[in-house]
């Protein structure tokens, strides 16, 4: 049986060796601080899931795709199960089922989730999400504690990014305005998301074609295409909206004025993109959505997310909106994609010191020794081998180890250790008992 | 549809709210702190994995109840998969595929494993484990450092433990010596296992109806069962195989003598158990077993390992104890349930300080205000939704946040905040630029 076996990983997946994970835990860890700093505390759900509430409609919003992607089996007991594929659902099933959870309910959930769905490069089908929502708050401060959590973590990761914010609602007050027909208002919504990406004459061309008038386009176009400081656009907008029969339709103004003010006391830079959709889910105010400002080194978005008021309430059968959420979903794996190319992968092991036995018959002192570095908190690793001076050295440089420490005789008899740095060469001989001076200065 | 979702976990899962998961993640930091202090690295595999691999024989050893709840499903390509239900395999695995790794091999991995099986009281379908091994070290130097690991991370966790230790060439040598028929070996073992839970009279009936001959019963439960202290207890072991027929079945002892000489160097307390059995897995020289000292708050073991020699040989085909391999697996849930037993569950958010502004008019002040103290790395959530002061001072309460902060006018003018202790009832005006001082004194 042995024989026919073949050692693979299942198709999509990958490990993470020691390098990758030092680094992915690295950045992970900048990515849970700033969301603690922020007061927002961790929630963890299971992987798996009743496949009732991962296929509920207002769990996905329309992503049907991600629906059609969930891993589905089921257990001994033959009830339907899939794996998580996001955690939004959760969140709201969570709030759902612990309905007493005071609020605000300031959460994030940082792991893997599951798409059974085409592989490409760089995508894989276990990939690690970070997302950080607010769940009671209808208030704009929220959305705008969000965007200023995004430059927070982003700033901490070093990643010169830009934020765009645009608001579902000011897209849905333009098109009423611009009277887009009703039933035209999905599909124009995702012809816009293409501005940036195809330009405005071809999404004039494509909206034609979908059937709005021409002049319908121009105007719409004219709305979302504005220009100058984020204030400007807004009062552009403003203005052709006043202009117009349904002048009552503000909302989406009212709203971005309001969160623009707050984000001005966050002192957060951000992008006031009218044209910005966000696809067709369950967002219900502002959107977000965050690019490297070097888009040569990642084009896609890093960051994105927005308010989804009507999601909890639905689950339970309330009034929409009793639930108000706003939060954002971090792509791990843009973002290490950026960093390893950034700052390369560092070293395969976390320990600071490699100890080296000079003479089989040192090895209980050194053991001890080890022992009482250890005690002081000094991430260490002894030959466990017996293995020669030079293949020690050998190996604590393959491992990118930075500093290896020497017991011989006469280090063993004065309690002291000759530590020598892999980078400069410089050796120095320490006392024991001190390293942790050494280490932690 | 809406009407018809049952808000529920699946079977066999659970949430972990955020006092809990904080206390989780306080654990697995000091448990992973301790690895990485003894140079053990982190390795990630992948949530899913190819059936094959995880059914092949030798990865479960003979738990063919793990074997048998592993959930099974195929992906789109109809291929088959199944989720991980432990890491030893997924090790093996990893080193099978890069046969490149540097030698020594210091892993950890952390996180959760999967078992469609029965529900007990604590016992779920999801849990966590942290694996803890080396691989490419034949000296028991390793097995000692192992045991030195478990040691080092109850310390740690301040729980006082026992670590039993024994070896599974012993346990072959005596039964050897004894002369238990070769195909009656395995069932003895199985029997020896229950000494410590049914007692010595039980064992030697079960023996007896198994088809040991008495005397051989005798001789067996004489040699497990000799009493002093563990170096008296090996020397009586080693005199009673020394007066056998096959006098050159030692390697138990020898294997014992040289892991006591490290233990004793590692400073290491232990108990030599000699009928310690560990199932009838892969193991092939030293186990060992960790159990609460104090059995009435946890009976079962918390921690346990060994030294499996044998299984990355045979996935490569190639000669076995090729790849020798030692470590331990600490049960996270145990360790949790006792946790949680003494310390009691802490704050639901990991913030430090709860901003109140006084009156609407200074939100915009207060969110300033409160992005510099965010800047000096304290946790701090602000009011979001200008609640009244007794319903801030409630949720801060309910949520267990140590400090509140007023910012009325008078403060915000002079840039000073109004720190409350909320244990003690304690205020001071502090400046805000020095609050670092204050909180991480």
């Amino acid at each position: 049986m042995s024989e026919k076996l073949e050692l693979q990983l299942a198709r999509g997946f990958r490990d993470f060796p020691p390098a990758e994970k030092i680094l992915r835990e690295d950045v992970i860890n900048i990515i849970k601080e700033a969301f603690e700093i922020y007061g927002y505390s961790p929630l963890e759900t299971p992987t798996i899931e009743r496949l009732d509430v991962l296929e509920a409609k207002f769990g996905a919003g329309s992503d049907s795709d991600a629906v059609s992607e969930i891993y589905r089996f089921k257990d001994q007991g033959k009830r339907d199960l899939g794996l998580r594929y996001e955690f939004t659902f959760a969140l709201a099933r969570y709030i759902g089922m612990n309905p007493q959870t005071k609020l605000p309910f300031k959460r994030y959930q940082i792991g893997s989730v599951f798409r059974d769905g085409p592989i490409k490069a760089g995508r894989y089908r276990e990939f690690y999400q970070c997302d950080v929502d607010v769940v009671g708050v209808s208030s704009t401060l929220a959305d705008a504690e969000i965007i200023s959590l995004l430059s927070f973590v982003f700033k901490k990761l070093n990643l010169d990014v830009v934020i765009e914010i645009n608001s579902r609602k000011l897209l849905e007050d333009i098109m009423e305005v611009i009277e887009i027909p009703k039933d035209k208002k999905i599909t124009t919504i995702i012809t816009i998301d293409k501005l940036k990406k195809i330009g405005r004459k071809e999404v004039k061309k494509e909206l034609i074609l979908k059937g709005i008038a021409e002049e319908k386009c121009e105007k719409l176009l004219e709305v979302l295409l504005v220009e100058g400081s984020n204030l400007e656009k807004l009062e552009k907008i403003k203005n052709a909206i006043g202009d117009s029969k349904v002048a009552n339709l503000k909302r989406g103004v009212e709203e971005l004025t309001e969160l623009f003010s707050y984000l001005e006391s966050f002192k957060v830079d951000y992008l006031f993109l009218p044209s910005l959709a966000r696809g067709l889910g369950y967002y219900t105010g502002p959107i977000y959505e965050v690019f490297l400002k070097n888009t040569i080194i990642m084009d896609s978005s890093i960051a994105g997310g927005g308010r989804w008021d009507n999601m909890i309430g639905k689950y339970l059968n309330k009034e929409e909106s009793s639930f108000p959420a706003t939060g954002v979903s971090f792509g791990l794996e843009p973002i290490m994609e950026i960093i390893k190319k950034r700052d390369g992968l560092g070293s395969s092991t976390t320990a600071k010191l490699f100890v080296i036995p000079i003479g089989k018959e040192n090895i209980n002192s050194a053991i001890s020794i080890t022992q009482k570095i250890r005690e002081q908190n000094i991430p260490t690793i002894i030959d466990l081998m017996n293995k020669s001076v030079s293949k020690n050295l050998d190996y604590a440089d393959k491992l990118k180890i930075p500093f290896v420490g020497f017991l011989g005789n006469d280090e063993i008899k004065e309690n002291r250790i000759k530590i020598k740095n892999l980078m400069t060469g410089k050796e120095e001989l320490l006392e024991v008992s001190c390293l942790k001076d050494f280490f932690f200065k």
